[in-house]
């Protein structure tokens, strides 16, 4: 194994690790288009899932599978036959694919939660990787907690494990505990220490308890990983992973420093950056590095001030190099399909015929409304071009009144794939509360929002808002969102889009194609 | 200089650093308020401000240095005799002060920004500290963009103003540039190469443009130094700076590893963080370490799934560390100002007699409209309590119509504190458009709304919905706020206090008490 010794191959987990944080869960259709993006994005490694931890997240990877192209697809799997054929199975359509088995090695893992002594963790480490190794010549493994397991514990398993056949070591900093002084001491102790480990590619995966997942990553590599194991936006368990778009362009900015190169598209960050904003409903922070709002100090400040300088007085890294369009070009409802394909590739998307024909009518019906739409207007009509659960329930008609200090009210008719036709009145607390009473009262479901949000997409007087509502419902959460300049409309096909993901999972849950998650499918790496 | 070596001293820069990034400006009463917030928390340095900036900045840090009691209070000055005098006579009330010089040291800075030579650098530098001195011991100088400036002469730099009288040396990472192995070499270079330099307090102040402000700050006080330069919910310039709460409870967690103290009691940095999050209008990321929703993994996932565990098995940190409040618990109208005084309390407020009554007479009127008031209504009363911009224009009626298809239309009744009492009726794309354009109307005062938000702050059917909205005017940017169940009454109440803060802007403008900022003004350390 000894291709470019300076590559450092990126291994995107935000189909996995990812996904599973709160709030972070995708339809499958939704995570092929994260995968999609991914390969075009460049990465090494796409995580697609844990095909055991549910039959929807077993058609998950085996769609990835079947449809992505480039990267190496990968599946997580514990250290059992049943999780590491499954996952096989899954995985079976990728020309090429990685099994990924992991097993907890930390002392108060293996006490609290596996009660299995240091012999055992060895011997199923090793047994698991033997399994592995049958169905794929691509295996890494990964012992998590392993920030947190004794030194000379840690590389006992991981001779073992390379000694069966793994290809890859992945260390996980499970908790995010660690710091750069001492990860990095870890890895060099790791090469001085245990036999064959030149022989296997060195992976790190971290996460941001601490807030130091990227520079533990990154003293991780100066200390000889050579692959980084990370998440779009950071998404993830608790604080998060290591985010891919810091951790890339760090390696990118600081390239005399580190002297490593990645695959990756730098200018197509944004986009997928974005595109992951949209799908799960969590707006980026106006600070967050790299692609935040404010990250590109010339879109204020300091310019404003008029001063005349170099640039790179104050950006250390330029808004096109990560792809973010510096002009924010008007688009109107005269502008035409040309123009408006144009726009669309420049903003880095890839649309086929038949989408960009859905969008660019979804474009002409909203520039009747809004006099000029920017950017963000055509971002969020692509964005929204898939992943939306079309379902039954639509929205026929919707009136509101309100009045200050007394109960608003709201008339919502609806419609239904079956043919109903409920109409009904309600009365609440603001129109919104009035609204979502009728919606209950006309489809039977009965729900609990847990949160409601607005985000604006685009600027102006007649701003599109995004709104994105979170309900519980029956034990299980969902999420729908849905973009208008209309607040009132937009909140009513936000709650209609999660009511129609409750009847689309029942009825899954009948032909029985969502199975429970079995106990330890959380477990994080 | 040695007090206790293992005390690493805490400095604070919200209310400067944090404060001059965009979305971020505070009024004096909110400044005043985070002050007081942050002493409470224990910080050992609060950095209240930029005096020379504007005569706004100056009270500001005059009203801090006045009336917040504990910490030092700091104010930032160019090497310039006028910008140092003032600064000195903005802090004179305070018992005790610092006074903290800037000066760009990088090539990059020295060619584009200052237009000087290395020579003029130095002779400024020590120049404005031995000035500094003579109004104060306790002097503090920056060589900005440190960590881009050539080692030998940031060591004559460092040199030259020790000798001079600097008491505190501060390293900034002003454009988020370096990386730990790296900046943890620059300090040690300076240890060894400096003359003096275990006279002074070495400082570290770093950028998280790459994602790695706080591993940046850790590694430097490995390498030697003894204070860090942080802020609350890492607000800044661009990606912000260090966050205080990362960095606090990276030093608690890894007490073993770092064997360091601050004097920061950590069970405050919820509220704290919470504050700073309303009074900017910037939400706290689902998964922000340490203080995200997400952060403690017992919240979701793992536990649902009814493992019983030892929770440090994925809990580096305990909710009750950072002030979290496990319980959820719930009052209601019928619950007593003592419960309230006690609730109150335990999330972490101090409010006085009034501030107190106030609020529950708020809590009250809040208890009848809604049948249970959770953890987040009342952080949002106390939040709200102080902080908006009452002023002239006030609410007095509202009604809004819409139908699906059409036009909204709303009828908008406001009263001005000279008599006026304008209504006017508009209609527009969606409800919140329509009322938008009845307000312009009766106030007269045409604004652009460049953003619009809401955010959910407590959960249930019943939610309170707080409202941001981002208005510029005149080429200034402006913020409002306002917590309702109703988000149309909520979104006109925004308005009214952008408008608010306009007219009392406009008001101070007349009577000279906002100066435009100097062009270097914005700078950034």
């Amino acid at each position: 194994m000894t291709p470019d010794p300076n590559r450092v191959l990126i291994f995107d987990t935000t189909l996995r690790d990812g996904e599973q944080s709160p709030g972070c869960s995708m339809t499958q259709a939704e995570k092929l288009r994260v995968a999609r993006a991914l390969a075009d994005l460049g990465v090494d490694v796409i995580e697609a899932g844990f095909p055991a931890a549910s039959r929807g997240d077993w058609e998950a990877v085996n769609a990835v599978a079947r449809e992505v192209q480039g990267p190496v697809i990968a599946g997580l799997a514990r250290c059992t036959r049943a999780d590491i054929e499954q996952a096989a199975r899954a995985l079976e359509p990728a020309p090429r694919r990685r099994l990924h088995v992991f097993l907890a090695t930390s002392a108060i893992h293996r006490q609290y939660k596996l009660n299995m002594a240091q012999d055992e963790i060895v011997r199923s480490a090793v047994e698991a990787v033997q399994i592995a190794r049958e169905y794929c010549d691509d295996v890494e493994f990964s012992p998590e907690d392993a920030s947190r397991t004794e030194l000379d514990f840690l590389a006992r398993v991981v001779e073992a494990t390379i000694a069966a056949g793994a290809t890859t070591i992945n260390i996980p900093d499970t908790v995010g505990y660690t710091v750069p002084d001492e990860f990095g001491e870890l890895f060099r102790y790791l090469r001085q220490n245990v036999r064959g480990i030149d022989r296997v590619r060195l992976s790190v995966h971290c996460h941001d308890d601490l807030g130091m997942a990227v520079a533990n990553s990154l003293t991780a590599v100066v200390a000889g990983a050579r692959q980084i194991e990370c998440t779009i936006n950071g998404i993830g368990e608790r604080a998060g992973n290591c985010a891919l778009e810091e951790v890339v362009m760090a390696l990118a900015t600081r390239a005399q420093f580190f002297n490593l190169q990645t695959g990756i598209q730098t200018n197509r960050l944004y986009p997928v950056s974005r595109l992951i904003s949209s799908i799960t409903g969590q707006p980026i922070p106006r600070n967050k590095a790299v692609i935040g709002e404010n990250a590109f100090a010339h879109e204020s400040g300091i310019h404003q001030h008029g001063m005349l300088q170099n640039r790179m007085t104050y950006e250390i890294m330029r808004p096109e190099d990560v792809g973010l369009a510096r002009s924010n070009l008007v688009l109107g409802k005269h502008s035409g399909r040309h123009a408006f394909r144009d726009r669309v590739r420049e903003l880095g998307f890839e649309l086929d015929e038949l989408e960009l024909n859905r969008v660019f009518e979804e474009f002409k019906a909203l520039a009747d409304r809004k006099k000029e739409l920017f950017d963000g207007d055509i971002e969020a009509l692509v964005l929204r071009a898939e992943g939306s659960a079309h379902g039954p329930w639509s929205l026929t008609g919707l009136e509101v009144g309100s009045q200050l200090g007394a109960p608003a009210t709201a008339t919502v008719k609806l419609r239904h794939a079956d043919g109903r036709a409920p109409s009904c009145k309600a009365s609440g607390d603001g129109p919104v509360d009035a609204a979502y009473k009728a919606i209950e009262q006309g489809t039977g479901l009965a729900v609990k929002v847990r949160k409601f949000e607005v985000h604006a997409v685009t600027i102006g007087e007649d701003a599109q808002g995004e709104t994105v509502v979170y309900v519980d419902y029956n034990g299980r959460s969902y999420r729908g969102s849905s973009v208008s300049t209309d607040i009132i409309e937009a909140s009513c096909k936000a709650l209609l889009e999660v009511l129609n993901r409750i009847e689309q999972s029942q009825l899954g849950a009948r032909t029985g194609k969502r199975d429970a998650a079995p106990a330890a499918a959380k477990t994080a790496v």
